[in-house]
């Protein structure tokens, strides 16, 4: 049966999709309609997909493409212009998250749960599943309310920019120090040396990017998606060889790297059917079916609960707290803790990194899987209460990272359009050539 | 060091891209360069790479891949228009290099080579390697001499197109007859079953995605490359399943299908980047991996020898006759052949596909990679001498064929530069803005 993973794939590709567009009929993002295929597919409910290694595999890979098209869609120059806003908001909104839930962890990290290995390195990568923001349903929501291009908005998306990478900052902390066994001086001491490494070697593919970007033009464009591949894989391998450090973080200093050459838009949507045909369905799929279920009983319940009580209270009071601490009134404030609730990839692809390091139980899986699940089913619920009563573009701000965003899906529609009108354009002036 | 197949995919990447830039320097198809990538940094030179778990089921995929492309490329219809010179071409050139590569093959299958199996399937199964003709090749040095809009390019493509859904017939014989263990009776049925099923199967398929496509219009158009994706792999899966009949085979058919949609070639322009960026360049690399030099002793390199003069003169002669048999002169007769002599991308899969199901002893991988390497070298070399002394465009003839390639290879770079236009224009305008 050595061509069954057609099998799997042609099922996760349309139950992904299927589910993907049924939860983005009521509002929430397609994620969540594939993390759902994946649950219902798996061993947990219907039985027909296993974890096989060639899914596992191909899930690796994509976790890694994820990582360096986010790296590809932050520009650090306009993070930089931000201003220290962002930067307070996001720092609480890490903190405090991962401070409560390394607690909570702590509290249920024994006794049936317990696990082997660092039991406190084990509870503070629990805090660390819970710090990065997935933004893209904030947007989504602020955008239908006409309330992104305010301060509040500008606020949450370079906060939530900004905790992506101070939280994969505390996972490059967390799983250099459980992997190694050795002391934190030489854990510390390497990952200065990644950074270090990555800054030098960033900037010198960059020269060499654009040295052969200017030599050959516009010819020949296939090179550069390929090319910047190369670079993602080799920053990626190198990460983990030489300095222990997680993969998906040099394949997002790759991303960053990439962005600042002028062809970053045109690698990007190359990128993105490589993506969305085989890479990230098999991706979410294959978290959902790692997701023990018959394992809940009734403390996992408890956990779960409390879990996400945690995950939405911290970034709100986390992020609040910041926004407060740079003078914003109260109101704002609260808006800005509503907008940073949602959770996505990151803290799934953190999670995952967790099982394949033993950092963290598989019991726990269902539980962080669920969190994710209600708080992007209550960030909008949540956003559209804090907004009530103001009228929309009342406070209406310019800023360079909402255009970004906006800027990008235009260019995807467009450039769809575009190739889809090419398209038809050639097929009449060939029916024409016919008659 | 689970994350050494990162190493494996950047080394694939940048030493396929490096090598087909080189050959394609020196006029030869980047295939030959995608080769002896593979062969230099496989176990038959320096022995970077290995024939790992994931590289073997990834090109597995992308030689599903590459199918499915070939049968979008594949347009029934006009095929039907060329008229019957192409199909005796074709048909002529199937069947002599068949019986020749056997009977060669007959004479070598023995002693030494001996392999467990039917000895008779593994002979035909040789001649079936030598049936399908790689055009692209022929098409590009044609271009370059003025003569493809002729009678005898546009024959060429017409047979080229023919003889490869030749090829797969005889290897779902081949295949089909030696897996199974069962009389010729039920796997003639079975076959029959799988080309009913495919004609049903299709037709059922092209009437919901038309109705689908009218319905969606030009709304969220990535549903229509997965649609397309999914149909292709459940036709590869069913093929086996069902009928014993290879994967690729289904795969082809729902190209087939898919190449009627109006989206057909927005379609294509989505697998493009998954084919470029990772599977077709594993699938090259994996063959060039898995040829295995160190077994080549004085006989192998005599039927390597011999193997690649019968590849040349059975296509030279066999096209030749065809063309002869529609009364043309053999001035002609003798370019047609010299055209349909290279061998490409299917050779290698169903060589491919042979040693899988154990009817290719591996010792053989040696010969067939050379033979097409040789054989890709000659073409333009015979092409030039035998349209010696001609003028260009002196018998140029309107073609639908030629045509489609031609809009196809405009489609791609216009489509492209549209990208790439939007992009820069976008950047400009973000620019503009903060100024």
């Amino acid at each position: 049966m050595s061509y069954h993973y057609l099998l799997d794939i042609a099922l996760i590709l349309i139950s992904t999709k299927l589910l993907g567009l049924l939860t983005s009929r009521i509002q929430l993002p397609q994620v969540v309609g594939a993390l759902v295929a994946g649950l219902i597919l798996g061993p947990a409910c219907l039985g027909w997909l296993q974890a096989t290694d060639f899914l596992t595999q191909v899930s690796e890979l994509g976790v890694i493409v994820i990582m360096f098209t986010a790296g590809m869609g932050t520009d650090l120059k306009e993070l930089r212009q931000t201003g220290k806003a962002g930067l307070l908001v996001a720092l609480c909104g890490v903190l405090v998250p991962l401070g409560v839930g390394a607690g909570l962890m702590a509290l249920f990290n024994q006794g049936e749960f317990s696990y082997p290995g660092d039991t406190l390195m084990q509870n503070i990568f629990m805090g660390t599943v819970l710090t990065a923001t997935s933004v893209s349903i904030t947007v989504e929501t602020l955008k239908e309310m006409g309330r992104l291009s305010t301060k509040v908005g500008n606020t949450i998306l370079a906060a939530a920019l900004i905790d992506d990478i101070l939280g994969l900052i505390c996972l490059t902390l967390v799983t250099s120090l459980a992997g190694s066994g050795v002391s934190v001086g030489i854990v510390l001491l390497k990952i200065l040396g990644f950074f270090l490494f990555a800054a030098v070697g960033g900037l010198l593919a960059l020269k060499a990017f654009k040295w052969y970007e200017k030599r050959m033009g516009e010819r020949d464009l296939h090179r550069f998606p390929i090319l910047a591949f190369v670079l993602c894989l080799l920053m990626s391998y190198l990460a983990e060889e030489l300095f222990g450090v997680a993969d998906i973080i040099g394949a997002f200093v790759a991303g960053l790297v990439i962005a600042n050459t002028t062809k970053a838009k045109y690698i990007e949507s190359k990128f993105s059917p490589l993506s969305y045909l085989l890479l990230t369905p098999i991706f979410f799929a294959s978290i959902g079916i790692k997701v023990t279920l018959p394992h809940m009983d009734a403390m996992i319940l408890l956990f779960t609960v409390l879990f996400s009580v945690v995950a939405v209270l911290t970034k709100l009071v986390g992020c609040g707290l910041g926004a407060k601490l740079c003078g914003m009134p109260t109101r704002q404030c609260v808006q800005i803790g509503c907008g940073m609730v949602c959770r996505g990839e990151v803290a799934l692809i953190v999670a995952d990194k967790g099982m394949a390091l033993n950092l963290l139980n598989p019991v726990f899986s269902g539980p962080i899987v669920i969190m994710i699940v209600l708080c992007t089913v209550l960030t909008p619920i949540l956003l559209k209460l804090v907004f009530k009563g103001e009228k929309p573009y009342d406070t209406l701000e310019q800023s360079n990272l909402v255009d970004s965003i906006e800027m990008k899906e235009q260019y995807n529609i467009v450039s769809d359009r575009l190739l889809q009108a090419e398209c038809s354009r050639m097929e009449q002036s060939k029916n024409k050539n016919k008659k």
